[in-house]
């Protein structure tokens, strides 16, 4: 009789058996935790900031920063208020679930409600692999053009939420934010979709609610599988 | 004696030792060789039709398409009168050497002058992989902030040319296209700068300038190796 020996299939299968434990960590603790995946300068940081500011007085927000290079996000989530701590990938376009488990050596999730994973610049690379989130939140820039949806599909079909941002400049652009839902709804039926713009604000009230939505779901859940 | 084996040093190697024999391909032919990078919707494509358009009457163009499904882009661009191929990566985040020496069973390059090859959208991954190019052109929306080259260095680091895109925008944005000059420069300082509308065509002329000079640059390089 041979021993059962456990095989990981390739550097994806180790990532997704961290992947688990990181999300019986943040179970037991009773935290959200939202993956913010989006192309560079979609205004990922920028939402997060109003995140923050919309929702500090209620809970309490964790955030860790994912970028190639430089600790600019991290301080400016930081200066937000909020614990934050950076992870710098060198060249690697994703964050990885070893990651998040060093970082959360810094963080101490018996004081945080939500925790935000801000993931590297790239809507296409993170889309893989998973961090022990409940949520992936793709951010699509309406600068970026209402087609993005139908051309880099995998990560708007990953995705639980969609946030459409930058709404407030729509005159001046040849896309427009009726498009990107469909465009989006077609690639995804089930996304919950937001239009914001995180400069102005507009928009942000239903994001924060599906947020404490979420978190309120989650817990419940978790309540009626310990009973 | 042992012989003298040859050996992979795993898939980049193996991409090196492609693009190499592409190199040769594409110089033999004397044409010069664009590989163009960006984020997801940066403007890559359109920068390409008006690019087509410019220089249409003058120089013979060709160009490749990396997608990661859909082929809208090298429709777009074979609209624009142009001979096109596109290369669908499926879910991979940039282009390989083995994917242009595949395409280049569909275009004849006797019959060009500059190539074009647009790679998938992504600011990060296409860097590192060698397809035989003369250049590697970056584009930097506006919208997508000026702090993109410091938070994204590698790719900036690696451009010959960065064609900053969407300067229409810049009275809307809190971007300046000064401050990306600045911070492109801070990172390479010897990049090829041009700051562009690919929907107004402002800017143009001397992109295109460039791209027929770095044409006639490579053309006299090769007349004077082979006397």
């Amino acid at each position: 009789m041979t021993k059962n020996i456990p095989v990981l299939k390739g550097i994806t299968h180790a990532n997704e058996m961290l992947a688990d434990a990181l999300r019986k960590q943040f179970n037991q603790h009773r935290v959200l935790v939202l993956d913010i995946i989006a192309s560079p300068g979609a205004g990922k940081t920028t939402i997060i900031e109003k995140t923050i500011a919309g929702l500090h007085d209620e809970l309490r927000l964790m955030v860790i920063e994912g970028d190639p290079t430089t600790s600019i996000d991290a301080e400016r989530v930081s200066a937000a208020g909020v614990p934050a701590v950076q992870i710098n990938t060198g060249g690697g376009c994703h964050l990885e679930a070893h990651m998040i488990q060093i970082s959360l050596q810094q963080l101490d999730l018996s004081e945080a409600d939500v925790v935000i994973i801000e993931n590297v610049g790239n809507l296409m690379c993170p889309t893989d692999w998973d961090l022990g989130e409940d949520m992936k939140v793709v951010v699509a820039s309406l600068p970026e053009g209402d087609d993005k949806p139908l051309k880099y599909p995998l990560s708007f079909q990953a995705a639980d939420a969609v946030v459409v941002n930058k709404i407030d400049l729509e005159p001046y652009l040849p896309a427009s934010t009726q498009k990107m839902r469909e465009n989006t709804l077609t690639i995804n039926p089930n996304a919950a979709l937001f239009a914001v713009s995180a400069i102005t604000g507009e928009g942000f009230e239903p994001w924060l609610e599906w947020i404490k939505e979420k978190l309120a779901e989650k817990r419940a859940s978790l309540d009626s599988a310990s009973t």
